[in-house]
């Protein structure tokens, strides 16, 4: 594999699948013709970008040969047959190691692949390698630069899967959300970006330990987002004991809502006046089309919701802490010279938590929770920002993460659509929706990328 | 380190480690000596018994060291400090390989605690070694024998766990039960075995993957195993989004029951006539001390219980399929070979079901569990047998879960007291109690134990 000097002239643009298979049923087009579209711009953009940890060209080479002899015989695995993908790399892999972000990792074998990741080969992707995750999948940043400006975040902590997705190396690719790590860095490399509702897709061997964290996809187009989640769903559920996702077997289509709820968040203050401006345009635009669109000003049940919510990220840091210290305190025993200053911050924050503290944040996320669910009954979702601004200059920080922790605290779909531009650099529309119900904010996004003249 | 010959001339004991350390307490013993005394038995009888895979003695040595400081200087980590115990290999241990029963782990190393170990480690508990479990926690033994009589199985899938609690190598071990893994060998080793409700202890780093699995206990007394259980979840929570293990910080005083479900399950009619005859002759005994035993023959609510859970193995059979199918297909594409026929039969069953049929089986369950719990108003628990016998002659087989299965189903409390004998053989009591109140049920064993003349 020669690796080829960076000559990007154009606009990174994302690759779309599926619409792609209706020639490789044809026979005019093959998974291996894909494959190797997507390893020109690997060749021509990794050694910038840096999206991947590890990769493996001729397995993924190998797997797109298996894919097209699917197609030939007309038996395709599945509607993703053949998709080039990422998976994030904290998450298990059986055929490479899964090093977390973590110098503490280096080489580490699962000797399994996830419970996603097994499902996605059987429906016959193509994984072409794991992406950068920050350590941990937290905080500090493991190298990737953003493709839209190499100066730029790619956000984090699904860092490399939104930068590969963003740039068209792979179609799709996993990620995981916590706080606000699948939303955010899809936002800022202009993908989709899609967080499902807490335990939609089955997490085992994801090395996030906490309950509201979910497996998440970024994505080239809704159609392929959805897809990628039903394959996942179908072959190996939701978490264990849970009845996972929820939804038809492919993406729903566009629907128009009737009202909509503005959510704010603790990020609206702080955004970029250029990103408030898209957002009220967005809002203006709407109503015109005659969509009821009501905010915190103009309602109390949201107005409750946001009085809530804009402390979503110290309630979440709370329950996320003492969920997570038991990983972090075996971490800093093996060497504490490996953790991020950041985490052993963190760590010590979490070490003065009491299990009766615990269990007081757990009921605060179930108030909050409930209290946003009742908004199910009037709205058909919610729209905010994906982020307070596009991908800041600097690569020290992966960016605010202020919109995208509520969906992560309560434990709802969200979707970053990417509509948005400020100054060449890409900027999401969030949809926010309801717990178990990721097949009507599929509907609503649909319809909203439709009517907002996105692709 | 010599390994003695066998010279087993004494019944088998367990070994009690609270009240132990009153003497540490007092300077009138050390962990140091305690733990000496588990290392000859140890000596004496691993190489017949075979309940470890991985054992360290000098790290066990070395904690003991430890702790015995800590005791001196009157400043022990928790009222666990210095107990020797012995971790299943299902569970991750950072010093230890975890095999997992499997040939394909052999050597494999999670490069971490998992949770419960490192909240023990904390507590200061000293961990002798990995102790042996069946092919993932499952059904095909791996060799550990029931030190009571070599030629019998020791119960599985906590085999060694059992086996080395019995005889008194340790005092505790961890163990897993999502069938009948805690509750089936602790009866045949003549321990304590205590399943807690489901997510009651954190499981995180337990490679057992199943909705219904839970951490378990096996202990030499009530109070050693109650305390264990309190130090885990003290430090590490339970199951991450849920409360965790509901009581007080030391071992519920005993307390005489009102009422008690007799719950025959669908062991009953197959158990051993003398296993049959000795908890009838419980029932007369409690009769006689003014508590009131119903029975499925006089009361409807436990006729209805009971019409439901003498399915409750064939529909956990088909739970435990859907969420563990996706490791055992990577096992299977790594080499089929070192798959057990057994697991490789129980895969291709599981390959049959829909994600329809698994969220059927969820409904199903539910059900069964809202039926079980809607007992609790009328009674403060439930009595049967732990197991439908003592441990049969023979290690191909680690005998009948029947008796077992339905606290596992319905995500409940369950505890083995070692108060029965037949031919020299152990057999347990089993108390059944209500989601979330293990504190009840640990109360009404401590009562049972009293009255019954256990120890």
């Amino acid at each position: 594999m020669t690796m080829l000097a960076p000559e990007q002239t154009t606009r990174p643009s994302r690759r779309p699948f599926l619409a792609a298979t209706k020639q490789f049923a044809a026979g005019t087009s093959t998974p291996q013709d894909f494959l190797e579209a997507c390893l020109v711009e690997f060749a021509n953009r990794e050694n910038d970008v840096d999206a991947f940890v590890t990769f493996d060209l001729d397995a993924a080479r190998a797997a797109a040969d298996a894919s097209t002899a699917r197609w030939r015989t007309g038996k395709p695995a599945s509607p993703i047959d053949g998709m080039p993908m990422g998976i994030k790399d904290i998450i298990e892999t059986a055929d490479m190691p899964t090093e977390m972000g973590s110098p503490l990792f280096v080489g580490w074998r699962s000797e399994k692949d996830a419970a996603c990741v097994s499902a996605l080969r059987q429906a016959g992707a193509v994984i072409l390698g794991k992406t950068v995750t920050t350590e941990f999948a937290a905080t500090e940043p493991r190298g990737t630069r953003n493709p839209f400006n190499l100066e730029h975040t790619p956000g984090g902590s699904s860092s490399g899967s939104a930068a590969a997705v963003g740039c068209g190396m792979v179609s799709a690719a996993l990620g995981t959300q916590v706080i606000g790590s699948v939303i955010r860095p899809a936002s800022y490399c202009g993908a989709y970006g899609y967080k499902p509702s807490v335990n939609a897709l089955n997490r085992e061997g994801c090395h996030d330990y906490q309950s509201q964290s979910c497996t998440g996809i970024i994505a080239a187009t809704l159609e392929d987002t959805w897809q990628v989640a039903s394959e996942i769903v179908t072959r190996v559920g939701g978490d264990a004991g849970t009845p996972g996702l929820v939804g038809p077997d492919t993406c729903p289509a566009p629907a128009k809502p009737k009202r909509l709820a503005f959510l704010e968040t603790a990020g609206w203050a702080n955004a970029e006046l250029a990103a408030q401006k898209l957002l009220q345009d967005v809002v203006s635009a709407l109503n015109r089309a005659g969509i009821d669109i009501a905010t915190r000003h103009d309602d109390a049940k949201i107005a409750a919701v946001e009085a809530d919510i804009v402390d979503a990220h110290p309630l979440s840091n709370k329950i996320n802490g003492f969920e997570g210290r038991w990983f972090l305190r075996g971490a800093r025993e093996r060497d504490v010279s490996k953790l991020s200053k950041v985490m052993q911050t963190r760590l010590g924050e979490s070490e003065t938590m009491t299990l009766a503290d615990y269990r007081a944040a757990l009921n605060e996320r179930a108030r909050i929770r409930a209290l946003y669910g009742a908004l199910a009954g009037t709205f058909d979702g919610c729209i905010t920002l994906a982020a307070s601004g596009s991908a800041p200059n600097g690569l020290a920080s992966t960016g605010n993460p202020a919109f995208a922790v509520p969906s992560s605290l309560l434990g709802v779909p969200a979707l970053t659509l990417p509509l948005f531009e400020i100054d060449g650099m890409p900027l999401g529309l969030q949809v926010v929706g309801f717990f178990n119900d990721d097949a009507r904010a599929f509907a609503i996004s649909g319809w909203l990328r439709d009517q907002l003249g996105g692709a």
